[in-house]
C-alpha cells in the first residue's frame, strides 16, 4: 500500500493511496480518511457513476463527522483503470468508473471488473491487517451505482458489514437500463448470475440484514424520475421479507454532492450507533 | 440575474448565477447559498488562483453553518472570461481565474479586468437590492489570492465589510511573485497604484479595520514556503499600527480545500458574531 497524497484534515488525514490488486489483476487506487486519536470502526464508502476515490473526500464534507466519531473511512475507486479492454472508456455508464461492484463472467472483464471480490478479498483485508483496531466494526454505506453495491455487499455479508446505507441507490438494477447495461456486459445474457447483485431480489430471496437499512432518497432525483433507481421495489420487497429500512424521502432534493453533503452527518451517526460505537 | 443551476442543501440551496456586469464589460459568473428561513447576514467568499465560482460551494462543506446562521453567501468568480485578451489563458496565475481582486490600468485589460469594483459597484449592490435583509450585516472571506481580495477590499471598505478574515492569504502582493506578475500585467510598471492592493502596505500606510483580522495559516503550506504569502509581514505591520489580528498557526495543514473545510465553521462564527448575528 503506497499512499501517495496526504491531507491534513479536521486533525485527521485525507489520504490517497494504492496497492496492487489480486481480484482485478491491476493496480486500484483508493482514499482513506484516518481520524485523529484512536480508531473505534471503519466505514466503506461506495461511489456512484463516473466518480473516482476523491469525489466523497472532496465534496461529501464527511470529515467533520468521522472525526467525531472516530471512524475511519475507506473509499475505493469505481473500477479497475487503464487496462485497455474494449470499449471501457466509450460510455460513462459502463467500464472505467462505472465497475458495478459485480464480479465480471465476460471474456476480458473476468480478469479485472471484479469489484465485488476486490472489496472483500483485497481492500477489506488490507484495511484491517493496517487499522487492527477497528475489529469487527465495519458498516458500508454509498451512492447511486455505489448504494447498490453497499446494499448488495452489505445483505450479503450481513456479519462483515454490521450497518449499511445508501444514498439514492440503484435498487433494483435487473430492472433499470443502467443495471441490464451494465450486467449484460460483465455477466452475459440475463441468467441467474443478475440476481446476486440486485438488493431487491435478494431480499425477495430470503436475503436479510439483522440491523435496519438508512437510505435517503431526494424527491427531485432526475435518475429517480428516470426509472434507474426504484426504490420502491426495494421497499415493497422488504416490507414482504420483513426486512427493516428506514427510509427518508428528501423534498427538493436531487442526485448531486450538494444531498449527500446534506445528510452525510446522519449516516455516520446511524452507523457509529449500529456498530454500537455511541448509545 | 440568471440562475443557471440551483441543488437543494442543508435546506437552502447552493445556486449558480450569471448576470451582465458594467465593471467588466462582460458576463460574470457567480454562486450563492441562500440559507433556508430569513436572512441575517451575508458573507463575501472570494476564491484563490485557478478557482471558479464553485470550488468553495462544492468542497468547503460551508452550507450546514451558513444555514445555521442564516448567513447568505456570495460566492463571485475570479476574472471575467471568454473574452480573447492576449496571454489570458497561457498560465494559470495570470488572465483568466486570476483577477487578483484589482482595478486593471493596462490596455485591454483596464476595460474588463476590474474584479474590485465588479464586487463593490456590481455584485454587492444586485445582492443587496435581491436580499434587502442583509442591510449593513456584511463580511468577507477568501482564500490565497482571495484572502487577499478580501483583506484588501475589507481594509479600504471597513464600513462596507464588517468582518473580514482570510485563510492562507497573499498578504504582501508587492513582495511575492505571485503578486508582483499580476501586478505588473493589471497595474503597469511598479508604482504607487500597486501599494493600494498590498494589505501590508495598507495596514502600513494606516488603513485600519476596527474590527480584528481572522487569519489562519497551514505549517505544511508549499506557497508559504516559496515566500508567496508572506504573513509575517503582514503580521509585523499590524503590530505597528495597531491593527489587531487573530492569528492561527495550523500545524501540518496545507493550501487545499482540505484545510479550508477545516477551519471554515471557525471563520463563520468568527463573521457570525462580529456582524451581531449571534453573541
Amino acid at each position: 500500500m503506497k499512499i501517495t497524497k496526504s491531507y491534513k484534515s479536521f486533525g485527521g488525514t485525507s489520504q490517497f493511496c494504492e496497492h496492487e490488486s489480486s481480484a482485478t489483476a491491476s493496480t486500484m487506487k483508493f482514499s482513506l480518511f484516518v481520524p485523529p486519536g484512536p480508531i473505534k470502526g471503519c466505514l466503506f464508502w461506495l461511489s456512484g457513476l463516473t466518480c473516482t476515490e476523491e469525489n466523497f473526500m472532496s465534496k461529501a464534507g464527511a470529515q467533520r463527522y468521522l472525526a467525531e466519531a472516530q471512524i475511519l473511512l475507506v473509499c475505493p475507486d469505481t473500477s479497475p483503470r487503464g487496462l485497455g479492454l474494449p470499449g471501457v472508456q466509450d460510455a460513462w455508464d459502463f467500464g472505467e468508473g462505472a465497475g458495478f461492484y459485480v464480479d465480471a463472467e465476460t471474456a476480458g472483464f473476468n480478469k479485472h471488473y471484479r469489484m465485488y471480490s476486490y472489496i472483500l478479498d483485497d481492500l477489506l483485508p488490507l484495511v484491517k491487517s493496517q487499522y487492527p483496531s477497528i475489529e469487527d466494526r465495519i458498516g458500508i454505506f454509498g451512492h447511486s451505482m455505489g448504494g447498490h453495491g453497499a446494499l448488495v455487499l452489505g445483505l450479503r455479508n450481513p456479519k462483515l458489514f454490521r450497518s449499511v446505507s445508501a444514498f439514492a441507490p440503484i435498487a433494483n438494477p435487473l430492472l433499470s437500463a443502467w443495471g441490464q447495461k451494465a450486467f449484460r456486459g460483465y455477466l452475459g445474457p440475463e441468467s441467474k448470475l443478475w440476481n446476486a447483485y440486485d438488493a431487491t431480489d435478494l431480499l425477495a430471496s430470503g436475503y436479510k440484514h439483522p440491523s435496519p437499512l438508512l437510505i435517503d432518497q431526494g424527491t427531485e432525483d432526475q435518475f429517480l424520475k428516470d426509472q434507474q433507481l426504484l426504490p420502491e421495489n426495494l421497499l415493497a420487497a422488504a416490507q414482504k421479507s420483513g426486512q427493516k429500512i428506514e427510509f427518508h424521502l428528501r423534498e427538493g432534493y436531487d442526485h448531486s454532492y450538494y444531498f449527500i453533503a446534506s445528510f452525510v452527518a446522519d449516516h455516520i451517526a446511524f452507523h457509529a450507533k449500529r456498530l454500537a460505537l455511541q448509545s
